[in-house]
């Protein structure tokens, strides 16, 4: 006989099964073997997917839009593309909790009808395919956020955000999967297991919204939705070669995610976007969203108009090597010593940037995520008495030992504020605009194996917008030895232990640009830069 | 032998005695007696300032900035002339906590330098004197917040909104007093004793901001700043026939005030302008202040630059006559009609506004005022063993009998989103941009008996802007008889039993446009149109 939460699982993989259209199901013979650890390259190796197939799943959202406004393309063919790339994914890296093909190829045809009697795109998402991640509502589907507990809960509307990407033209084809508690930087759950990392299947593709991570590494949509409370959307961004964004608290609508902790306003999440080939389409999404003034809708949101910014060669960046608490591993080392160079003959002004205090911002963070000494996610665990995962118990055990008053809650909320403040001040007073820095110790972890969050927590804490974007290299075990080093402190040879570099073979390694508050349009514009040359797809 | 408090006491009169500018200081015997209730006409009528001190201090910032610009008038003269009449104002009504004479008049004569080098004004405010609620910090002067505990507490810097202010040419010459706890719509604390209003000294100032209050009704500046988290500038504005405005929270930069429960985030306060002439005068403060993009400082404020905004007739005030709660008492019903019949003769659409669940608002915003039940206040307040005044008591009781979880706190910042969502969403569909209603059940209320805030509170916990102006109109017994009424609940008859005309003989009686969150550039605009209509200003 099942355990309770055994039924439960077997209903959200029921979901799941049942949602995949078989159609394009590749017979398991066909399919790499589990052992073959790399299989970002399948699709092309495969020949299972049509040139065109192949080209259109490679294209950025932002040239599928033009193409489908000069009536090169259609809405159908494009998200069936992804689709069918989507359950190929999906077949090699367990990233989906549910595919919705009927309904996004329905939707796809009214697109291609609105555009054939008024030749007119129907927004600036006109046709563009979405991953969107399982705990972000759609309208009577599950909404579970990877709890046993609540895989009986259904979304009575469509998040606020989805609306408003929906109007723009975007079609939503696949949910994805993301770790119990929402709180790994890691994917996996009890629910509908364990998401792989295209590039290697021993890594993880990221979390919380690892589903998109890997959803993005194998372009099973040009966009993803993530939401990112400590690293969320930009870990599964760099682990897996693709393009993150956390905006601002405040900017996106947040209303209809799940979610343990709503009403903790202390430490606030924010929904953004992920992409599979380029900044510029992280921009494109976020222009779609706030040109339709969602704060007439959530008015928790700052009535901040999304404004144009060019990219800029004036401007200053600061490179942080390390946060001062745990060493980088040498491969993100190397690509931040190759981002300087470029950079640099770029004629871009680069400096060092020494962090502030990071550990403190880690200490006021850790303990704003479970003020309540997490006794909310053990509660929602214990309701279905499934088993608590190793990187549950990790992330829960950040919080208090017992419940915070409200008071001492308020002189940590002090704390915050005082030390945004500070960090603001100095960017000012250095002369820096973004500090380049790394997105995690490493390169995406081996499952199971994240741990320190503080590369993308810091930037929660300080509510700044950052920017994941792939340096274009790779983990190479000829360059990226280990070097002789003396750990500072205990978390400094935990996570220095973990390297060698044979562990980590063909992994992309990301980088991060973080700006100023509120200056994500500033951020996304400098991050584009970055990224094109970094990558060498602009010159001097 | 005296108590602790009483030395701490002691200190803050000793402080207020010493900085009273001697040599204007009237002889008592020269003062009108203290059975002598209306002394708004005391400036006018007592000879004791010149023709052109009167009409200085009875002419808006706006013009006297005009004027310095044009050099008719010099900082210098202006400052003197206010200071003058703040002195006898205090003498009449004990509204300062501390004068800041030679200060004031040594930055005037700074101002005068630099117009008279360079012709021009060093900003918007150039030479506008502007009182101060004592608990906004002055560098090296107290920090009190009307608490005997905290009369040591000396600034270690200008508040953040001073400094911009100060920037801007603002000279502030007065500090102005405040109730014990801060949480009064009374005056009243153990240090410097119970601030008075003009038009009546059986009445209150109102509160928190009393002391401005006071200032704006004698005139003793054209501009003051307060504090409001459930009425505290409205309510002072409105009691004593003056103009002031409650922002959406996260414009004006509160660094810098003291507070017992900072950190406090689920339901935040605002710092904003009253004025003794104008709405216009409102605008130039905030103009002022968010021109200068104070959210470069302090980065919890939305970084919305504060636009330009006319006035106009194509909008839809709705009026609402009552809460639903409590019956504002007749001339507050006779000033709403006033209003009705200006605003419809003017060709301004009004309609009806009936009030969205005011009860659960004030359930919600009444507890997140004490998460903690007060055990802040309480502790501060045992500190210095000082007795505990009945607005005091009455305030405290706001809160839940014992502290809240934080997951509780939770709960109710979730009710508060959607209530003001509801509302919002209200607004819109019935087609209403701004609500004209009651500032207060009534006039300006007997010293003490303040008791039922949900008039303007109701704003605060929605966050939404709101103007509080004269309507021109004063209590009238022969107009506000007590009519026939049968109250709906114990609160609304113990309000309603305060009521008899004559008490309140003289009493001016202000009324209160609430706009959308946010809409706070609209909700001045239509409130200047709003107020010189119904003042007779202005003609259809």
């Amino acid at each position: 006989m099942s355990a309770y939460w055994q039924v439960q699982a077997r209903k959200a993989q029921d979901i799941l099964q049942q949602s995949i259209p078989k159609q394009w199901l590749i017979p398991t013979d066909k399919l790499p073997s589990a052992d073959e650890l790399h299989v970002e390259d399948f699709p092309h190796k495969s020949g299972l997917l049509t040139e065109r197939e192949l080209n259109i799943t490679e294209t950025s959202a932002t040239s599928l839009v033009k193409d489908m406004g000069e009536g090169k393309l259609s809405a159908e063919e494009v998200v069936v593309a992804f689709l069918k790339r989507a359950v190929i994914g999906h077949q090699l890296l367990n990233f989906a909790t549910e595919f919705m093909a009927e309904k996004a190829i329905a939707r796809a045809k009214e697109l291609d009808r609105h555009y054939k009697e008024t030749g007119k795109l129907i927004g600036p998402l006109h046709g563009v395919p979405i991953s969107v991640k399982e705990h972000i509502g759609i309208k009577g589907l599950t909404l579970h956020g990877g709890y046993a507990a609540w895989v009986d809960d259904i979304a009575a509307d469509d998040a606020i955000l989805l609306q408003y990407l929906g109007k723009a033209g975007a079609v939503f084809h696949v949910r994805t999967n993301q770790p119990q508690s929402l709180m790994h930087l890691c994917c996996s759950n009890n629910l509908t297991g364990t998401t792989l990392n295209p590039y290697n299947r021993k890594l993880s593709p990221g979390g919380s919204s690892g589903g998109e991570g890997a959803s993005m590494a194998f372009k099973c949509a040009p966009l993803g939705i993530g939401t990112d409370i400590g690293g969320s959307i930009r870990a599964p961004a760099a682990f897996c070669g693709a393009y993150g964004f956390l905006p601002t608290a405040r900017r996106n609508p947040c209303i209809g995610i799940k979610a343990p902790s709503l009403g903790n306003e202390s430490i606030l999440g924010a929904i953004g976007p992920l992409a599979s080939q380029s900044i510029e389409d992280l921009n494109l999404f976020q222009r779609a969203v706030i040109d339709q003034e969602p704060w007439d809708i959530d008015i928790s949101l700052a009535p901040v108009p999304w404004r144009r910014v060019k990219p800029t060669k004036e401007m200053t960046i600061g490179i942080m090597w390390d946060d001062g608490c745990v060493r980088p591993h040498p491969p993100v080392t190397r690509a931040l010593k190759h981002a300087q160079e470029k950079l640099q003959t770029a004629g871009i002004k680069v400096v060092d940037w020494e962090p502030y205090k990071h550990a403190h911002g880690w200490e006021i963070v850790s303990s704003l995520y479970f003020p309540d000494a997490a006794a909310s996610q053990r509660a929602i665990l214990a309701q279905a008495g499934e088993p608590i995962l190793p990187l549950t118990e990790w992330a829960l055990q950040y919080g208090p030992k017992t419940p915070l008053t409200v008071r001492e809650n308020w002189e940590l909320n002090l704390q915050r504020e005082v030390y945004r403040s500070e960090y603001h001040a100095l960017m000012k007073s250095r002369g820096v605009d973004f500090v380049l820095c790394p997105s995690y110790v490493g390169v995406a972890p081996v499952l199971g194996e994240p741990h320190y969050w503080n590369y993308t927590a810091i930037w929660n804490i300080l509510d700044q917008p950052a920017a994941v974007f792939p340096s274009g290299l790779t983990v190479d075990p000829a360059l990226d030895a280990v070097p002789e080093y003396q750990p500072r402190s205990a978390v400094d040879e935990r996570e220095w232990k973990n390297y060698a570099p044979e562990r980590y073979a063909g992994a992309p390694i990301g980088l991060q640009l973080a700006g100023k508050h509120f200056k994500d349009e500033e951020t996304l514009a400098a991050a584009e830069l970055v990224s094109n040359i970094v990558l060498g797809k602009e010159n001097a």
